[in-house]
């Protein structure tokens, strides 16, 4: 009888490890592929001489393009979903998760979405940028385990919906790949606007400083059908009303930007619904890694408060008040991650965006 | 009959435009997703405190990874392939073609082979590098232009088999990233290793300076089955054996360099195959573009000699001579990109690779 059951649960752990690799079911391609979009073209001063190769005057640089792989499942939705990732972070946010399992790319393909995953301007593939850059090579992978919430290093928080083993974590932390040229709002939402271009109409998937350019992206194009944003850090206001920046023990305070009326009201026209998950305080706390997060929540609140009195449709889900626990800032690729793809669909559906 | 002819005419355009951006065929996935393999593990000095974020000391960063996208189609043959792109480039180099035509990722998979794509270690999304880097953004897209042999800027070279539409330039030059650390063979080769850990036995396929690291790799790991070499620059010969550096116009000599024989000895073990396209002129010339690959052709017949030499399989495919024109640097996403890969496969399936 125990050699029967000591089988059974390494037949049960063969199968999670072997799964753990594995997407849920296959999944039929119709078209695969990358293209570059947006971006600029400089060029050096002086004259182009092409027989001296150490002579560079007059050259070009075609930079601050945004780059996307895309891929499209037979019959389709008509929506697709496209992905854009957060700080430090490139479009592999939404692959594979840390442990393994699928992330949002395989999940929403298996679920009949067309994915376009981009890396933005000067990150990732689309490295080239027109403007310099220092790279400083300096270690602060426990600064990014704090603000991400996953603990308080070297402590995972109790109900942090992350594996513990040490792999997984590896992986999580080598994810991060630095900027090749400053983050711009404006370069990456006019090459997201590219994007959109080329994908069509769709909707838009940010992930925390992605939700900035996520903003302008959709002010720049009406192609952009709904947003959802996950645990975004800034959020553009009506000239005027910006509200005061609150106080926090985080590094990176969360600060409203102004944009002019007209293109604020541009984001009233589009259902827009934005999740934040668990370990977020509602009091101030020396905790700098959650209290990062309590001060953005709250600039959600009051954004979306000055969205809906102008008409919009914007919704704010703080994870643990609907019963959903433990998530951390990258809540796609938690433990619970089809149970929050489960509800970005359902909001789709109910918004008429998962046609 | 004339209008009858237009139509035709105008839904064969309609119909190449459309194939442009789709795969030739549908492929059901198996299973597909990313991972980070290899890197290192580096540390601030100081102790570390969690109280002060702007206090970093003793904090960590993972870096020197390579990054992966692999896909794997039902019924796929044994033997992977894995991809290691060249200087200056990312994976995006066997993706779409600057044209929006199949690369020789969806091409093999369309085939039945499952693909890994690399991103080097410093370079696109395995950007974490354990040392510093600065990026100069300089315009030098004719550079490379010219190095390439499209042409000589602003000419096309008449037989080029690359499109001649503006878009297509422009994707092609986006496709640049660099580098977010120095250039290393060994890091590379390093984490190629633990690339081949993870995809299990296959044939590694390199391009241009990935070249150099790829011979690296298949003399630290026998999961390298087979390696086929587009356009490599670099080649190492057993101490003793280097061959003198050939004078070049190009600004880029072709430098043979020394390992140990037991090291070189690896590489008898193996089947290789390298090609090298067309405008390479057997005489030196003023044409430094040019001139980079006349000496490199060189360099290349003087180490498949000595791999031979040893009792080797090397063999060197210089395409006009077997009667295919026109190929640049690129010659996996050239017009003839089809035919390029019908001769890969075939060589493959010569050397039992292909199962």
């Amino acid at each position: 009888m125990v050699k029967k059951s000591m089988l059974a649960a390494l037949l049960a752990m063969s199968m999670t490890v072997g799964s753990a690799s594995a997407m849920s079911k296959p999944v039929t391609i119709k078209d695969q592929g990358s293209f570059l979009a947006g971006g600029t073209v400089v060029s050096a001063p002086g004259e182009y001489d092409g027989t001296k190769p150490a002579n560079l005057d007059g050259e070009t640089l075609h930079g601050d393009h945004a780059y996307v792989f895309y891929q499209k499942p037979v019959k389709a939705h008509k929506y697709g979903l496209v992905f854009l990732h957060g700080a430090g972070q490139s479009a592999k946010t939404w692959e594979t998760t840390p442990d393994g399992r699928d992330g949002f790319q395989n999940i929403f393909l298996e679920r009949g979405y067309s994915t376009y995953l981009v890396d933005q301007p000067r990150r990732g593939k689309a490295g080239r940028s027109t403007v310099p850059e220092k790279i400083s090579a300096t270690p602060d992978d426990q600064l990014w385990y704090n603000t991400f919430r996953i603990g308080q290093w070297p402590d995972y928080y109790e109900n942090a919906q992350v594996p513990r083993d040490k792999e997984s974590l590896d992986q999580f932390f080598r994810q991060m790949t630095p900027n090749t040229g400053a983050f711009n709002n404006e370069v990456i939402a006019d090459a997201m606007a590219a994007v959109f271009e080329k994908s069509g109409d769709g909707v838009l998937v940010t992930h925390s400083q992605g939700g900035g350019p996520g903003w302008y992206t959709a002010i720049r194009t009406d192609k952009v059908r709904g947003i959802v944003a996950m645990e975004p850090g800034a959020f553009p206001f009506p000239e005027g009303e910006v509200p005061e920046v609150e106080a926090t023990s985080s590094p990176f305070p969360a600060k409203g930007e102004a944009i002019p009326m007209k293109d604020f009201l541009k984001l009233t026209k589009i259902p827009i619904v934005v999740y934040y998950g668990d370990n977020i305080p509602s009091e101030p706390t020396d905790n700098w890694g959650q209290d990062n997060w309590r001060v953005r929540l709250n600039l959600a609140r009051k954004w979306a408060a000055v969205i809906n009195r102008y008409g919009g449709d914007a919704t704010i889900v703080h994870l643990p008040e609907i019963g959903v626990y433990g998530n951390t800032h990258f809540l796609f690729a938690d433990l619970n991650n089809v149970q929050i793809a489960n509800l970005m669909e359902k909001w789709m559906k109910d918004k008429g965006l998962a046609k």
